[in-house]
């Protein structure tokens, strides 16, 4: 192109020509995104983002890490692409890395396009395995948006899209909007375990293949289950032969401050899925963490899955380079130092300090701010205000990721005391704003 | 790594560590592949392949092509990755060149990580839009692995994974081996058109939402559509009001000589998935193609899909710089000459030859020879046979794909005269070895 180019011509090509997700093609005006490098991110006329919800909080090394570009520029040297049956160097080297980021006995890896065929995958594996039917997995959840995971998927997506057979949810741990009428965590751990004790019993135990669940709830609003309750879950799946598969597409690889999310509950599953965070989304990667009993499985049986990028050579460059760099620089340890002694603080204080906000919750670099317009009915503040919200906060230079009435503070791993300071005080200004315009 | 890496090295980091597609784990012993170029691969001991596959059907451009590795360099310098929500550049870009190769009246491009997400979301759309449940498609045929995709699927490895509701299949056209008991191509047309009517009958016509079709069945057999037969699939479809659906995955961007196989029979569907060829892979790509009258539907509704790396930007920087290469270079053009000129005598002189061989069939750089132990019954040959074959192909450094008794030979678009004559003669000295052996 000889013009240079502008937000104008890529917003009016894009109009013209791109079909997006999740969306009412006519209401689009799309943001318009040319660059970025660490936090920052930038347009074609010369506006300036911090990013602080890492993409779809998949960018957790930032935005053109130079370690993992150069990865990626070597690979393609080499090769970019091969056959999933064949070996290849890079697709070994991912795998060891991975595994060994995962709970004593994994032993193998299966390498999907993203975190949607990782669960489809994972279901698959815990169907085979059990020779059982049902899935279950938590209304408040998402696991992607395939013709399984979006039947798994507990949140409102799933129901215009209820195609595949065999999913049944149950309601999980949320103190601050509590299903179980509890008033404090052991007690809504406590209900919590019961009710899908009953729900197991009520379906059938020996009918259900696995129960799938988000370490930590991630877009349904970062929802830290209680202490117990994980330890719990592993129980009843111990109980009742049940395969217990984690999806830490989201909240893996660095965003809680572990490197697993599982790493602060001290439970381990029999599968967990993973994607974003494994390479931050540089090259599309996503894949199964397997136990030992269920690879052994599959050792002599016909698994019945595939693709063709199953281990995709410039994927899996991009996960060594990835994990390698996060483990050399620290980006794990410094997720968790941020969160604890800057985030946390930081967006506890804004909650005292403004009614808009009913609660706060996440650890590392995992936060949801829940706002409401009555603190004591805990009312959710009505999407347009938060739409509104959204708007202020990239008007000021902030991107941030919103769902319902809930801003989900999830920056990159590599995020600086300086650029958590900015955030915070953007925040706040926007929040004080919209405290006097809501009162 | 300071000791050179070795195909024992690497074949022993897989076995450990990766778990594969479509497999008995324990029985593995995959071939190692370390690096290519154009239509040759080679290992780290210094064995060379010719590439006769195109890995599974998709490096279309043969391995390492200048332009695309430039262009995947490039972008990585710029950004990887970005939200789907955003407008970028080279999405752009990459709708715009996509739709300039559909059919007129196509005017939005849904991207994805690949094909079976892409078949996925034809089938969301379809749903959607005509307010219907079922989804017909052919038994003879292969749209992916994931939830829906899987179940959409014909061939045998539906049959583990049939966990979505609402798939009907019926039987298209293959005169080899007729279901209709036909006795030549018309006779074929006519009666599977027949079938697919009273198929269309009976599960309702009100019921039905889409007819989704390979234009071409790849792995199902390379399996060409008599004359006429895709124009009465078009015909029931408008009769109906059921939505069209081809999935051009396999047969798409030069496979057949065309940069599209719909090009090869004049006929319009309303939805067009794609994936493999767009970019021959080298970043995972796919997507939806979108007519007129669908898009439009969806500029006033929400549609209840997406996917995070909807459109990312590596990915379609590879696309932009591969559907430009392949016309700067005239690879539609080669794969259809070369076809023509070359490969189609060639193969049909190796089956005049050999006994062994009881079908070929095909167009451009698309063929199956099918192989039989009895020509007269059309026994397939047994599978381990056809195994011993494939390997025999390798040992004299000829990669190719085999599907139940049949070698496809699928080689890159910019395969060159020489290369096809030394892949025609490794044929035909393995092929004369077994038909003395089976003899």
């Amino acid at each position: 192109m000889t013009t240079p180019v502008t937000n104008d011509y890529v917003r009016a090509l894009d109009r013209q020509h791109v079909f997006h997700s999740w969306s009412i093609q006519g209401a689009l005006n799309p943001l318009v995104i040319a660059g970025g490098e660490g936090c920052r991110l930038w347009d074609h006329d010369g506006m300036r983002y911090l990013d602080f919800s890492s993409q779809l909080v998949n960018t957790n090394i930032g935005h053109r890490h130079p370690k993992v570009i150069e990865a990626i520029k070597a690979q393609a040297d080499s090769l970019c692409t091969v056959a999933p049956a064949t070996a290849n160097l890079m697709r070994g080297e991912a795998a060891k890395r991975i595994l060994a980021r995962a709970p004593a006995g994994f032993s193998k890896v299966f390498f999907t396009n993203a975190g949607a065929d990782a669960n489809e995958n994972a279901m698959r594996m815990a169907r085979q395995f059990t020779g059982r039917d049902k899935i279950l997995s938590a209304y408040r959840s998402y696991h992607g948006s395939t013709g399984a995971a979006i039947v798994a998927t507990g949140d409102p997506r799933r129901v215009p899209n209820e195609f595949a057979r065999g999913h049944v949810h149950f309601f999980n741990p949320y103190l601050y909007r509590s299903e179980f009428h509890a008033r404090d965590e052991a007690e809504e751990c406590a209900r919590a375990l019961h009710h899908l004790r009953r729900v197991i019993e009520c379906e059938g135990p020996a009918a259900i293949a696995a129960i799938i669940l988000e370490t930590i709830p991630g877009t349904a609003g970062v929802l830290v289950p209680p202490e117990g309750y994980l330890q719990g879950v592993r129980a009843l799946c111990d109980e009742f032969g049940i395969v217990l598969i984690f999806d830490e597409v989201m909240a893996g690889f660095g965003r809680t401050g572990q490197w697993l999310a599982l790493d602060n509950f001290g439970v381990a599953p029999d599968l967990i899925t993973f994607a974003k965070g494994v390479n931050s989304g540089y090259v599309p990667a996503g894949g199964v963490m397997i136990s030992q009993p269920i690879a052994e499985f599959f050792e002599t049986r016909f698994f019945p899955g595939g693709l063709t990028y199953s281990g995709h050579p410039l994927a899996m460059a991009a996960i060594v380079a990835t994990l390698d760099a996060m483990a050399e620089e620290g980006m794990v340890d410094n997720a968790r130092r941020i969160g604890q002694e800057l985030l946390s603080p930081g967006l506890q204080d804004l909650a005292r300090r403004h009614a808009l906000i009913g609660e706060v919750r996440g650890m590392g670099l995992f936060w949801a701010v829940e706002f409401v317009s009555d603190r004591e009915h805990k009312t959710p503040l009505a999407a347009p205000v938060i739409a509104q919200m959204k708007a202020a906060f990239q008007a000021r230079g902030l991107l941030t990721f919103t769902v319902e009435n809930r801003l989900h503070v999830v920056p990159p791993c590599i995020v600086s005391p300086a650029e958590v300071n900015e955030a915070l005080a953007i925040l706040d200004e926007v929040i004080d704003d919209f405290s006097r315009r809501c009162a």
